[in-house]
């Protein structure tokens, strides 16, 4: 396990993108949307996932010089062609057009199609912070996840990210997969070669597995609550509004034709639409009420919510946002750890264009 | 069990809303939200909560005659205060200036304070449909759920609808609380004196319980995904974005300080705001892209979930509305069964009114 400070990353992350012929105005920005996962502790959207947008650009699906346009708007709406550029870059510029709107008619609605993965959904909700906005991200992605009752994997992940700026209290902020669990942390279970709990996937039958590697033997992840006992029909209609909102909506490729990360595996055939596809929201706090009114409220609702009497008094009962925050405290004084395998990878990664590694 | 017509309960219902002093056109207005539950399979939510209605009223909770109004707006959004209004009222009237502002500017968005319950989420984001609109209801409701880690009851069940047009296809319609199950299944297995499955709720130490009665012994329902392993931070968090969207955009009473639905219980002592909160969202299909392609490929999106392969070739993948879709079918030609204890509840409320029973 070696350590990197964020600037070390960023500084890194940004000659790949360089090296990729972006310009430096977007290696910059896809540097630090990328790296600001490990920054928050979702290892699995950061650098770790370098190699994958480069395997990505040799396979010709991702276009290191796009020409991100408007394709269509009205005063609250737009969508937004990202020219199969890097989702890292497409989603701050389609967030960004969120934001304007909202300033000019007091909320804005940005679907996407055409684009890739975009690292958190997180980083793009927060950009609305600053503006004393809501902001709400979405992305659809490759299938993984099976429907109540179903043995084909329809879905992806498919996170939603919801960020609000409180007062004194520092922000909520929402931003999870609309499973059960991430496959981020499949992942770390495959790493360490330990079995996964009962509730996370079902095996290549539908029934239930502790196998951390279930996805590479046909099984599939579980939609959030599970089983039809526990709710799993409606962790599908999340995962199902996140991929009509960010695809139906914009022209992107939905359900079980959604584009796949690996770059190793083929397209699917009669894609209904053109890559990716995100959806993001801009509300502006005082098109309601006015933002310190908001706030005063905001601070109340999460320090009423903190002091919640806890089951365990060692484990007290958090907003959502806290965890990442605290790690971001932690790993911009400590440093970013990598795991030895991830190190490895960059440095093959560097290799592909003759830089030094880390 | 004795079975009413759609109609006989809808005429039913509006007497006694009449008789509570509403207008004719709210009467009619409430009375078919309300029975709309009925209609859908989701009788917790329909006449069998109409005497709760009446007893609010009587204690002077609810607003037979209220004065609904805008009291902020922008092109896309707006604040309304209901004026303690029935929410069976008040939430198609919010969902009517949201609709409009979308006819206007692509989305509109409504923030509602000082309401009461509104019936079933479903309806008012259906109101959207017939206009080539996504439409989006949620609220707020009285805490009964403990968050992740709480002892404490710290939201209300809030739930979530969202409905998309669609063209041959039936609309897609998600209505969902945004726990693992909603309070009418604890109730539906109280009356039948049967327990509950593990993970629906915890006891009052905090630990999980296959009782169905716990609510009244300091007991919570679980957000949606149970327990921390199984993503219940995340039911959490959607629980909360309702909270947020309904009540502290709106100036109604947030978390805990929720106004009960059961006249009996006190109200929360120094609430934050005015009664309850709903939030309510349209977005004009045409304002992302045509409604012909989008409808074309909702179709598709559709069609290819309901032939996703399934586990048990006897259990098909649903789509999101289907069943309450076909219960809608069945009831409307074979009318609403209604349980015993629900009759004669029906029967005591018209004996408050001096009013014929069913």
């Amino acid at each position: 396990m070696l350590v990197y400070s964020y600037e070390q990353l960023v500084h890194f992350s940004k000659t790949i993108f360089l090296s990729m012929g972006c310009s430096e105005k977007d290696a910059t920005l896809a540097a630090e949307v990328l790296v600001s996962a490990d920054l928050r502790g979702i290892d699995s959207h950061g650098v770790a996932r370098l190699s994958g947008y480069v395997r990505l650009w040799q396979a010709k699906r991702i276009n290191a010089n796009p020409s991100i346009k408007i394709i269509h708007e009205t005063p609250s709406t737009a969508v937004i062609d990202g020219d199969a550029g890097l989702g890292l870059v497409v989603a701050p510029f389609a967030m960004q057009v969120a934001i304007d709107k909202a300033k000019q008619v007091g909320t804005g609605w940005v679907s996407v199609q055409n684009s890739n993965h975009f690292g958190i959904a997180g980083y793009h909700a927060m950009m609305a912070l600053k503006e004393d906005m809501i902001g709400m991200a979405m992305t659809n992605a490759s299938a993984l996840v099976a429907p109540t009752f179903s043995l084909e994997k329809m879905l992806g992940t498919n996170p939603i990210a919801v960020a609000v700026p409180a007062g004194t209290e520092p922000p909520f902020v929402a931003d999870f997969a609309t499973t059960t669990a991430a496959n981020g942390k499949l992942e770390i279970l495959q790493r360490k070669n330990e079995s996964a709990p009962m509730g996370w996937v079902q095996d290549e039958l539908g029934n239930s597995s502790t196998d951390a590697n279930i996805l590479k033997k046909k099984g599939a992840l579980l939609p959030l609550g599970t089983d039809r006992e526990h709710g799993s029909h409606k962790g599908y209609a999340l995962g199902s509004i996140v991929d009509i909102f960010s695809a139906v909506l914009s022209g992107a490729s939905y359900g079980p034709w959604a584009p796949p990360f690996p770059a190793y595996v083929p397209m699917p055939e009669n894609m209904p639409g053109k890559g990716l596809g995100h959806f993001f929201g801009a509300m502006r706090i005082d098109a309601f009420r006015p933002a310190t009114d908001f706030k005063f409220h905001m601070d109340q609702w999460i320090q009423r919510f903190r002091a919640a009497k806890p089951i365990d008094e060692q484990e007290k009962v958090l907003i959502p946002g806290d965890p990442e925050r605290a790690m971001e405290y932690i790993r911009m004084k400590e440093g970013i750890p990598l795991l030895d395998m991830v190190v490895e990878d960059l440095r093959s990664t560097a290799a592909v264009f003759n830089l030094q590694g880390l």
